[in-house]
Parts: structure tokens; C-alpha cells; sequence
């Protein structure tokens, strides 16, 4: 143990934060929030509650983006802070704090690009397997993190409704357009830059990590019959940039410190990845031991007082490349990454049904229905349902955490 | 004859903007320049100079999204006021001129997103035959402005020279990374949105031009060998993000009016777009008259003291889809496009190979070169080459506008 910031004895002066599933004080992780009839400000997530970094002298530019671009070191100082500020034994100053539930939470960065990857290797195959029948996975696919440009506009935090999208799809007769009958999510993480780089200076892969401010979680809302016909030449676009939700704190690379694993070995045959994108270190403990969970509330459920069913349940291990391997490859060709940009994983599900991350994956295709506690089914999402995406990292010896919620209800289309 | 600001007679007290092929006094375009030694501020081009809006006492927030979100009377009252100001006969004011050639121009707008269309028909034809021989254009292609989102950090103004990128590449024996030996132009128009709309609302094509703030030129950077390999199944991504370069000018709808003509009618056989895509005065008038070239001049014809030699004249009026349906279709399934928000319309190209809008066309995927003046040769772009491209509006009747250039040198690879 030599960051005593992460000490499992540790306990806060803040009830509710000893024993909280996300955010006990080992986690500490940084977001954006406004008070009943206040402007935006940083916070921390502690337990049920938020810390008011202005509040207790620590201010922060809200949104993060300027602190995010300070680095490993900013960051370890203002955790180290923060977390003597809330230690039990410390003086207690409810006047800091703010209920979680009473708050706005705002994305915690300004966005300035979104790029989205595909680095799931079970859901590139699953998916593969439904759009491309005789050739599931590319010959690129274990050569790189294949990717490409999401759209920032859309992007919302947890809690925003998501209006289902009308779209083009096509037809027997020709194509129609009108509301996606195909909506569905997708299970990924998304992993904000801290410092940039410049135009034409690649960030090499031994120090790819020094550029991840931190961690959340990222549902890629999918509309399977508006990609199905949209996306060929040149990929996904409308079927996509409706919405992107992602949960609002930033986990930081310093919490998860415990919970780094050694990148899963490539299947005997695999290829090893060309030098720029090979690193030992990296492959050591670049990886992340996360469970990943699905949730699906449907308005019959809520109706019938039952609880949200869980579809799936997923690891960040299935991951085949790391996330430092797709900042290296990302910058490989010069292109810069600004502080507060967010890099999608891709859906991250595992080998067997219960483990995929997209319903595209586990009703394959929609022709084998989920079955939902009071009886209904789902192909796919039906307005008024609600997906919510967890994680939980644990190891023994450490205290659990969490990511909080990321969460959206479908509204029906315009 | 009803905008004044067009009349043809009109003449400036800025003698360079009298004749000038790009900024006469009827173009008045919008941008963001310092000048030597000065902070950023908004300026319109005014033949050889630039008014500093500020001097003149319409100061306007720089980057210029603010008064782009703000919409074509905002455009119209300050091109009133600036033609009237910089009209023969008003009282000349030097002192608000700085020369073009002693600033710096940047990026008039904070470019939140960036999206890529792919909308000049010969183009997705000529280098759809060359990534996929047996079927060059997709079903979707006719039914809707295919397009993918693109990458905002990297968009640069022009005269910033461009660092051929490094990337992996397919081989006989496995890929390797390296620099791309396949560095292309795209002969493409940018579009910058004006107001936005909210996210889950969609833009009416009716209404989609009075989202368009204005036009520029784009050259859409391509390393042809990277895109190959990794474009399946998700699009163009490092073999496009390296670089972006924009004409820094705003050529604003106003000064575009005269030279708006119908679209061309769509080939007997050729599908109707849905409805959602199609509006009769958009169809009357929703095209551009706009003479587009490109130049290239190497290393070696400079050092020969020769001019820059055109490698394609081409024209706006190849465009299958207008402006207005990329909008629409944009927002179709409630995208938000927000105030500096940059489209790019694909490549440009017409029917015969002079009008080609890139190398991979032009040199029939390198099969072909180019011969230069000089007796050099291109199938790609070297490094030390710059490429210029122009555009041009012209109608009898009116004054000839132009856009300025839209240029960069080459640079080798890191």
C-alpha cells in the first residue's frame, strides 16, 4: 500500500460514503454539478453526497477540461486533499456537501471530440456475424483498435432522456423513413484525455497512460436499422449520433490504481501487434478488472413494482486492446487529442450470451427475444424503457468501487 | 437588382478590392485574423487587406460562433453596415486595414463537430471503382447524403503546412507502420452552421438553409493507403484525421445569392429522395455556381521558377445532394448541430478525368501519374508539394467572387 489515499481502513466523516457501493472515499472521482438555482461547479462524489471543491477552497474550472490537461500530478495532489479533507478525524463541514439526488450532474468536460472503438472482440464478432455472415471479423480487426468519429454534439449525461430516433431505413419496396424499430444500446467504456498532444507529435505507447485523465461509463444508442443501411461505405453515423450516454464522474486512473490486471494473452495465432503498439508495461497492468452490468427497466415492470432485470453482466477484460494502445494508435498518423476528448471502447461483452453488451448480440438480431421478470419480451427497446450501465471494480485486500450510474429512458420519437 | 450590397457598380475606397477576383466589395466575408503582435479579432477581407471589425467599431466575438449561432439578419445588418462603411465615397479609414499578407488567419469558428459527406456523385463513382470494382456505388448512395463524422481537432486554416502522417498499411507479408506512401487531396466545400437546433429536434429541409452560415473551401487530407486498410467496417479514420485543411474565410450567403441556380435534375432512373429530403425552392435554388479548381506545385517546379499548375477544374454543380439535404438529413434523426459547426460536401468532381477532385481519381489509383510542367510526374503527393485549391462564383451581371485559397505544403513525415 503506498498510496494511502486507497488504505481500505480509510473511512469518511461522511455516513453515507463507509460501505457505498461506487463511491466510498477511495474513489474520489471528479464531476460537474449545479445546486438547486446554482451555476455549474466541480465536485466530488462521496458516498450519497457531493463534495463542493469551491466550497471547501479547492476550486476547479468547471467544466474540467483545464484541469484535466494538468495531468497525473495535479491530480494526485488535489486527490491527496481531498481526501484528508473528508477522512474521518478530520472536521466534518456538512455546509461542503450536497445530496447527490438534489443536484444537476453535468458532463464533466467539454467534449471537444469523440472517437469511438471497436475493441470488444466477442461483440465485433457476434455483431460481425449479423451484418457480415461469411466474414464476422476484418482482417484489420487484431492488427489495430479499429475506430472512427463519433459525434460530440450528442453526447449526454446519465439521467438525460433519450428520444428514440426516425431515420431511413430500407425496405422491400425501397426504403422508408420514419422511428427506428431496431433501438438498441451498447456496453462500453469511455475513457476521457488529460493532457494533449500536438498536431503531427504522436503520443508513443509507453506513455499513452500519462494521457488518460480517467474512466466512466458510455452507452453508444444504436438504431440497427438506420446503421444496417446507412453505414457502408464509410460507417456508422445517423444510427449512432442521436444520443451517446455516459455516467458523470470521472474515475480516476489513481482510484482504479488496485484494479490494473495484465492484458489478457492473444489467442495462440493472434497476431502480435506492430512495435508502435506494443508495450510491456502496458501489457502488464494496462488492462482493468470491471465488472460490467446492463439493466433494463421496462414501463411494465415499473408498473408491476419489479425491480430492474439485469441482461447482462460483462467484464473490461474482454478487451482487446488496451485503452493506452488506442491512444497510441490514435495519434499514430499526428492527429491531436485535446484535454476533455472522449475515447469509446466499443461494446465490451463477453464470450457467452449473458455476457453481450448489445441486444443487437443477445436476441441475435432480434429473432430470439429477451424474457423479462413479469413476462414481457424485448427484441429491442421499446419507448419507456430504461437501460442503466454499472461497473464495479473489486480486488481483495481493497475497497470497491464504482461507477455510479449511467442511465437513460427512451422517449417516444418526434 | 434588390440587395444594394451587390449592385454591381458598387466600388470601394479600398483600391486593391476593386477587380480583386476574390474579395470585392460584394463578397465581404467573415474571418478571424491577429495582426502582427495582436491578439485575435473577427475582420471581413477586403481585397488585398482586412477590415478589423473592432477598428470600425462592429466588434464581434472571436472565434465567430457566437454571431454566426445568431442567423442571416444578424449577417445582413452587418453587411450593410460594413458595405456602407468600406463604399467609394464613404471617408476612407486606413488605419481600420491591416494588410492580408502581415496577419495571421485562423479558423473563423470553433469547430465543435466536423461531418464529411460524400456528395459529389463522379467522385464516389471513380474512387468507388477503385475500393470496390464490382460495386461502385452503394445501394444507399441516390436515397441519402451518405456521410461520417469527422475529426475537429486537426481542422486547420490554410497556409498551415501538413506533417504526412505515419500508419499502417496492408502487405504481402502482414501490415507494417510507416509513413504513407499514398498522401491525396479531396477537392471538397465546407459549409458552417449558423444557428442550431436542440438535440431529439430535427431541421425541416424547408428551413435547412437558414441554418447555413456560410461557405469555404476544404481539401479533406487522405492517405490512401492507411484509409484502405482500416476504413472495414467502421469508415475513414487515421487515414483522414492527420489534417483538415479550410479556406479561413466565411463566404456568406448574401454574397452567394446571385449565384444560386437549380439542382441539377437527377438522371431518368434515378430515385426521388423521400420526402423529409425534398423541397421544391430547394430543388429551384439550393445549388452553387462555383467554379472549383486545384493547383499543385512541387519542390521542383519552384525551384524552376515555374507557376503552380491546375490538376482539376471542377464545379459545385456536381453535388447529388444540396446543402440544405445534408442538413436535414443531419438532424433527421435529432442530431444537434450547434452554431460553428462545420460540414464538408465529399469530393467534388465532374464526369471527365480534368475534373477529378483527387489524385486516387485523377492518376486512376496511382496507375496513372499526372505529368507536370517540367517534366516531373505524380501519382501521389510528395513531400515538399503544396496544394492549392481556388474557387470562383461568377454570372453575368454580377461581380466575380472567390473564396481566396485554401493551401498546404506538405511536410515529411515525423
Amino acid at each position: 500500500m503506498t498510496d494511502p489515499t486507497l488504505d481500505p481502513a480509510l473511512r469518511s466523516w461522511v455516513e453515507s460514503a463507509n460501505g457505498h457501493p461506487d463511491f466510498p472515499i477511495q474513489n474520489l472521482p471528479l464531476g460537474v454539478f449545479s445546486p438547486p438555482g446554482g451555476a455549474p461547479r466541480a465536485g466530488v462524489a462521496i458516498g450519497e453526497m457531493v463534495l463542493d471543491l469551491a466550497a471547501a477552497g479547492l476550486a476547479l474550472p468547471a467544466p474540467l477540461n483545464a484541469f484535466l490537461a494538468e495531468g497525473a500530478a495535479a491530480r494526485r495532489a488535489l486527490r491527496a486533499r481531498v481526501s484528508a479533507l473528508l477522512a474521518h478525524g478530520a472536521t466534518p463541514h456538512p455546509e461542503w456537501l450536497h445530496a447527490q439526488r438534489e443536484v444537476t450532474l453535468h458532463l464533466p468536460a467539454q467534449i471537444g471530440d469523440y472517437t469511438d472503438f471497436y475493441a470488444g472482440i466477442h461483440h465485433a464478432v457476434a455483431a460481425g456475424k449479423l451484418f457480415r455472415p461469411d466474414n464476422p471479423l476484418l482482417p484489420n480487426y487484431k492488427h489495430l483498435p479499429v475506430g472512427y468519429h463519433g459525434r460530440a454534439s450528442s453526447i449526454v449525461p446519465s439521467g438525460a432522456p433519450v428520444r428514440r430516433p426516425n431515420g431511413q431505413r430500407a425496405g422491400a419496396e425501397g426504403p422508408s423513413f420514419g422511428p427506428a424499430q431496431r433501438l438498441d444500446y451498447e456496453l462500453e467504456l469511455g475513457v476521457f484525455i488529460g493532457p494533449g498532444n500536438a498536431l503531427g507529435e504522436p503520443i508513443p505507447i509507453a506513455s499513452a497512460a500519462a494521457h488518460i485523465a480517467g474512466f466512466c461509463l458510455l452507452n453508444d444508442w444504436s438504431a440497427r436499422d438506420i446503421q444496417a443501411w446507412e453505414y457502408q461505405p464509410l460507417g456508422p453515423f445517423l444510427g449512432k449520433s442521436f444520443a451517446t450516454t455516459i455516467s458523470p464522474w470521472i474515475v480516476t486512473p489513481e482510484a482504479l490504481a488496485p484494479f490494473r490486471i495484465p492484458q489478457a494473452p492473444r489467442p495462440e495465432g493472434d497476431p502480435r501487434p506492430l512495435p508502435y503498439l506494443w508495450d510491456e508495461a502496458d501489457q502488464a497492468a494496462g488492462a482493468l478488472a470491471l465488472e460490467l452490468e446492463v439493466w433494463l427497466l421496462t414501463p411494465g415492470m415499473r408498473a408491476a413494482g419489479l425491480a430492474p432485470h439485469r441482461v447482462a453482466a460483462s467484464d473490461a477484460r474482454h478487451l482487446y486492446f488496451t485503452p493506452a494502445q488506442m491512444v497510441a494508435h490514435h495519434t499514430s498518423n499526428g492527429c491531436n487529442l485535446r484535454p476533455g476528448d472522449l475515447l469509446g471502447t466499443g461494446t465490451i461483452s463477453g464470450p457467452e450470451r449473458a455476457a453481450y453488451g448489445s441486444l443487437l448480440e443477445s436476441t441475435a438480431g432480434g429473432r430470439e427475444p429477451l424474457r423479462l421478470p413479469g413476462g414481457e419480451t424485448r427484441a429491442f427497446l421499446e419507448d419507456g424503457d430504461e437501460v442503466v450501465l454499472t461497473a464495479r471494480a473489486r480486488r481483495e485486500g481493497f475497497v470497491p468501487i464504482g461507477f455510479g450510474p449511467c442511465a437513460g429512458v427512451v422517449l417516444p420519437a418526434a
